[in-house]
Order: structure tokens, then sequence, then C-alpha cells
């Protein structure tokens, strides 16, 4: 068994190519073009479903799971959830219109940002947004204001900033007090949001959100946060009488990027939590809300896999090997800005021996652009090489660049056995559309 | 005088305003609306007179300039370069459609890319690239290929890779020997390069091309490239014969971010690289090659400005002020991938004092979503403020993605006293025009 296989849905097929979702990675290559995106359907469906059962087991049917779409927003992936019965987490004017295009009812959606402008407040009041998660209060006496001038209530969560580090990353870190995210518990503004929003009346205080980190494979986090939440929730409760109906404990629920990452019982997890929750709320005296979670990246990230063509190979001897890709950091961000690890396979060579060490490189005129260092590929890797790079679902669109003026590539969906375009391959006459 | 007007193009008007090639942002941000991207023409039109008048005078007629087009490519910056007789680099088919569709002579043209694939070689010399800038030997055999197939002989440059640590950020140096880039010297493989490209038949060796590093303000970086590329073109013509009819330094001249980044004479660093090598060419015994430099940081970057729409302010007792704005890494990645530095400016209120500490934050949903830490501005800055981020005009449109799904903003030009779109704003519109 090969142990880069980190992922359910991969194998090798006799051929010797790489398979994905059951299908032969080298002829959708062939099919599509490359650089491609690839994601497996069946598989954030699954997702979707083992997130929803275990939410629903643990905390009651008045539960939600919100897809995080700035994980991989476009209108299909709005969809598939909505098929799913899942909510969203939107975060801008851009993913509500998508959402919209795509029939997703703005009423099973709530609206993150540390800055929504008065337009995007207004934008998504007047499409029966679910829920403002307020992160400030100016936002909130916004939100208050515009409601009033529609002469409606607007049910709002606030975001809350709990004082925890998840000891994850300090740029994908975002629960700690210093934060340019939500209220402090600590410092006394988390209280004194609750205390206003309480106060204005076209607000209908839904509960309290917090998002701790990413890339977490441990329950732990999850349960210092929700001890941190439920005693504020408990406060608030005691000081004003308002008890929250939800308690939203965000995303950040880890996935694996290579082999030596864990792999992650989601729904374990969430019964280890669960079962924290239940005896806390007992000792609080106080009811259980309904509890919800925002994945994004173990929704998407390893139904992705981004497929490229190996260009030039270099080796310099005494230094390093290099194999040059038709994509990189335009597709891939993620190594030029966190170093972020991934699994680099050889998917139209998977039965060689991976017996030399490559830097795997972009096609731009930047050093840093690199996919990833270190990877063992055959020696005879060569132009024309169809070159894979695992768990690319998660914040790759999404984050995709046009530097050096490189068009993105297309998202081809994998669905029970057949395969379709989700979105177009960019041309370079796209990118001159908007140029006088 | 205000030290952090760092650019001669800065000024303040008698209403407080921060001026930006004499016009008034304030009134440039009510027009064309927040975030924007400006760009003083007049500007990127003097840097290029001053290069091509010091690259002439110093080196003679034959030498050119090119305007490293990815510090920003749209069709209207091909126009200018156009009209300022400069040749410029292209790095993708993008960038060489753009430039077509700017009218811009693609024989005025060096093709970068350390992976140009079979139909970008195919797609250049189709319409006539003057030369390409070959990074490897798959690319040179390639390139002689298809020219053979075409019944022509095409000019070209080898990328040699001289060595040098030009001592700045190890992601931005690329002049290394281990690198994607290039021939290296020291391992051979640069004199290895020369030979096989001399004796290609459809090859016409046209010289040497080196890229060191960027934000240089030292002409000794430039002076020790000059003396190893001079060198290996003094070996090359005594042991093959062929003296280098161009030798290419790159690019890499620094730019001023913050008041304390040094001001730089351009003019009178290239005059001290050529004293250096006409001194050098004598020893050698070789006559002076024609000398081309490829400027686009410091042609574009200070002639660029950001302005941003104050949303939500945040002062987290104890620890940090918070304002955010209505752009972010979406429209200026630097601080997230290299931590660079920059300064933000109160552009509607410039004669209060800047008496409190910021964090300049963006609207997207990540920490590091940072424009600038510990900025200066005043305790009073509100919602609706106008925020001015300056020396954006190079690696910030080029740069810009939709994480988010955030659009990018439009580039405005300012010339003469007036302004104009060169690229117009994107809507929501446009973010869904390739989803199925």
């Amino acid at each position: 068994m090969d142990r880069d296989l980190i992922c359910e849905n991969l194998s090798v097929g006799e051929n010797g190519h790489l398979l994905f979702a059951g299908q032969d990675t080298v002829e959708l290559a062939a099919r599509y073009g490359t650089p491609l995106y690839l994601m497996d359907e069946d598989l954030i469906r699954k997702r979707c479903r083992t997130y929803l059962a275990a939410v629903h087991q643990v905390f009651g049917s008045t539960s939600k799971v919100y897809y995080a779409s700035k994980a991989a927003a476009f209108r299909q992936m709005y969809r598939i959830m909505n098929d799913e019965n899942m909510y969203v987490d939107v975060v801008s004017p851009g993913e509500i219109y998508t959402a919209l295009a795509a029939g997703f009812p703005l009423e099973r959606a709530c609206f993150h940002s540390n800055n929504k402008t008065d337009e995007d407040i207004i934008y998504a009041m007047d499409n029966n947004i679910g829920c403002f998660v307020v992160d400030n209060l100016e936002e909130l006496y916004a939100v208050d204001r515009h409601a009033a001038e529609r002469g409606r209530k607007q049910p709002v969560m606030l975001r809350i900033t709990p004082g925890i580090d998840p000891h994850t990353y300090e740029a994908i870190a975002t629960g700690k007090v210093d934060s340019k995210f939500g209220f402090a518990i600590e410092t006394g503004q988390g209280e004194e949001a609750a205390r206003i929003a309480l106060s204005l009346p076209k607000i209908i205080l839904q509960g309290f959100h917090s998002h701790v980190g990413s890339q977490v494979f441990d329950s732990d986090v999850f349960i210092r946060t929700a001890d941190v939440m439920l005693t504020f929730v408990a406060h608030i409760y005691r000081t004003y009488g308002y008890m929250a109906r939800e308690l939203d404990l965000g995303g950040g629920y880890g996935v694996r990027y290579i082999a030596s990452d864990p792999e992650l019982d989601i729904a374990a997890s969430i019964s280890e939590v669960g079962e924290f929750m239940h005896g806390k709320v007992v000792t609080l005296g106080i009811p259980m809300p309904a509890v919800s979670f925002e994945p994004g990246r173990s929704i998407v990230a390893d139904a992705g896999m981004t497929l490229y063509t190996a260009g030039s190979i270099k080796s310099i001897p005494g230094y390093r090997n290099y194999v040059s890709v038709d994509g990189g950091m335009t597709d891939n961000i993620r190594f030029a800005l966190y170093g972020a690890d991934y699994t680099v396979l050889p998917a139209d060579n998977m039965r060689a021996p991976r017996d030399m060490r490559f830097s795997v490189v972009g096609r731009c005129c930047e050093s840093g652009d690199i996919i990833q260092e270190n990877i063992p590929l055959p020696a005879a890797t060569h132009r024309g090489n169809i070159i894979a790079c695992l768990t690319t679902g998660a914040y790759h669109y999404s984050m995709a660049s046009h530097y050096n003026r490189i068009p993105n590539p297309a998202v081809v969906m994998l669905r029970e056995g057949t395969s379709y375009v989700a979105v177009r391959r960019e041309t370079n006459a796209d990118l001159c559309r908007l140029d006088v």
C-alpha cells in the first residue's frame, strides 16, 4: 500500500495511473487540459452527510452545519450544498451573489466579515440573509438601522473571541484576543456587545459565534472553546436573562496534506465535544443551545486535486533537481504564503520507484513560486509527464490569482464515475476583458 | 515637510487632502469608488525616459530597456511602453496576448519563463517575438525545432545564473546557483548551453541574460553581476569565438516603500555600473556588448497608490487598535507573502496629528489579511475615512486574487491633471462568468 495515497478516494489503476474517485487522472488531464482542478463531488456530499449526521445526533435536529464557502465558492458548490441541506457561511457580496445565482436560499446563510460596508449590509438584508455574524459595534448599529428602515427585525450572532490559542500557525489562528475579528470576552467587549444587541429594537440576538483556528486535529481545542463559550452564555443568561438559541463553534477541523498528518474521525470528535458540552450545561444550569459548526477545508480539501503537466527538468549538480509545471503560485499560493505541505505524485507513473528528489516549481517568474520541495519522483520524470498535487480542494481555486497574466484553470467535478466542468477554463481574452 | 511623502508626486492640498500627481485623492475616491488603484502615468513616462537616457548615454544607442511587465500588465501599460520606445519583457502567453491586443510590436519583446510549453513557444514565434530568454536545454531544443519547422532563425538570449546573492530576501533572490531559473556558470551548465546554442542551426545567439534580485539599492550588486557576466562573455569569446551582442543585466533596482528606504538615483547608478564595465572590457580585451536592463518595480511602483475606505474601527484595550478597510490581501498580497513594508496615510485628514497606532487590515476572513501594522493615524479615524497605501504600482494589480469572492479594483490613470479608467472595476457578475 502506497502511504502517499492519503485519502480514501485515491488508488492506482492497472496501467499505473493515479485514480481519483475511481477515474483515471491521466485521461482527465488529456480530456480537459492542464493545469486542472479536480473535485470529487461524491466525497464532498459524503462529508456534508457525515457532519450533518454527527451534529444532529449529538446536538439535535435544530443544530446546523454551515459550509464555509470561502474554501471554494462557485455556483455549482452552492447547488451541492443546497442539495445536501447544508447552511452556508458567506463573507462578501461576491459570495452572496454567487449563492443567489445558484439558487441557494439566503435564509440558510450567515454573513461573516470584519468589515461589512453599509452597501454590503443592505444587499444581504434585501436578499433575506438568515443571519449576520456581527463583528463590531459599528456593524451592529448599522444592521439595526437598516433593519429599522425596512420595517423588519434582523437575526444576528455576535462573533466572540474566546482568547484561545489553538497552537496552530499564527497566520491562521483567529480566536486569540488580539485579533481583527470579533469581540473579546477578556476585555469585557463581548458582554458589552451582547448588552447592546439586546437593547437594540431591530436586532434579534440569535446567539454567539466563535472560530478558533485551522488545521485542528484535537477535540481538545473545540472542548476548550466550548468551555469558554458556554461559560459566557451562562454569564449572559444570569446577567441579562437572555439564553442563546445558537452557539456556533466555527470551523477548523484539519485534513491530511501529507502522510504524517493524522487521520481524523470528525463524527467521533464532535461526539467527544458533545459529551463535554452536555456535562457542562448541567454544571452551569443552562439549557443546551443549538450547536453549529462551520467546516470549509474539511468538507472540500481532500476532495480536490490539481493536475499539472511537467515542463522543463533541471538538475543542478551539487544542489538540487527541479521539475517545472504548467501552473504554480497562481493556482496554489499556499506554499508561498504559509510554507504549506503537499503530497505530489507522478500521476502517469505510479508504479515506478520514486528514486529522485525534486523541487516541484511553478512557471511564474518568481523564485518563491514553489509547489513543494524535496518530493520523491521517478528519476526519469520528463517533459509531458502528468504531476498530481493532492488536497487542493480548499483555498486553491478560491485564492487563485492572474499573476504573470496566467489564466485560472478549469474546475472539473467527478460524480458517480462521470465528470463535468463546474468552472470553465479562463482564456487570455478573458484576462483583457476589463482593459480599456 | 511630512517625511511620509516618500515620492516626488505626493503633496498635501490646502483642504488637508493627500494629492497624488497633483490630484485630490479624496475626490478621485468619490468619483471612481474604493478600493481603487491609482497610477501616475506622467511619472511612469518620466521613469522610462530616465532609464532610456541613462542607458543610451552610458552604453550607446543599441542598448535597450525592457519593461518587466509582470510588475503591472494591462493593455494601456503596453501602449505607454510603446509610446516611450521601451522594449518589454513578457513571461506568459497572457502577457503576449495583452501586448498584442494593445498594438505593441512583439519584435520589441523578450519572452522569459522557466517553463515555456511548446504551445507557448509556437504562439510567441508565430507573433514574431523578438527574442526568447531561454531558461533550459529542453526549451533551447524546442525553439530550434519550431523555428526549423517555420523556416526561420530565432534570436535567443540564454538566462545565466551568476551565483550572486544580493543579500535581499530569499524569496525574491533569483541569481543564486540553486535556482529554478537559468544555467549556472559555476556548474559549467552556462558554458554548455552556449556551446549547444551556437551549434543549433536555427538558433541565433543574441547574448546572455542575468537577473540577481529585487529591491537593490546598491550599484555594487550590478557591478558584481557585470563582473561575473563579462568574464563569462570573454570566456565564451575566447573558447568559441562568439562575442555576445547583448548582455542583459536584468532588473532589481529598489523603490521606496517607507521613509527609511534610501532614495536611489538610477541614472547615477547606471553610470557607476557603466564605468566599471567600460574598464572591465578593456581588461578582458573584448568589445562592449549592448547592455540592457529590465526594470519593472522601479518604473511603476511609486507611480501607484491604493485608496481604501475605512470601515470598522476596533480598539482592544491592552492589545491593539484595528482599522479595517474595504480591500486587503486580494488587492495587496505582499504583506501576507513577504511581510512587506508600506506607508499608509489618512488621505482625507493629512493635517491632523497621527497620534494613535493602528493595524490596518483587510476585509478578508483571514487573520493574515493585513495591509500594515503599527501605522500612525489620527485617533479620530472613523468609518468612511479615506486611507491611502503608497507604492502599490508594482505587484499589486498583477498579483490580485478573488479570495473571498472579492472583485478586483479599477485601475485609474492620472495624466496631465486628468484621470481615466485603464482597467474597469470588476463586478460580482464578472466573478461568475465562467461558472456553469
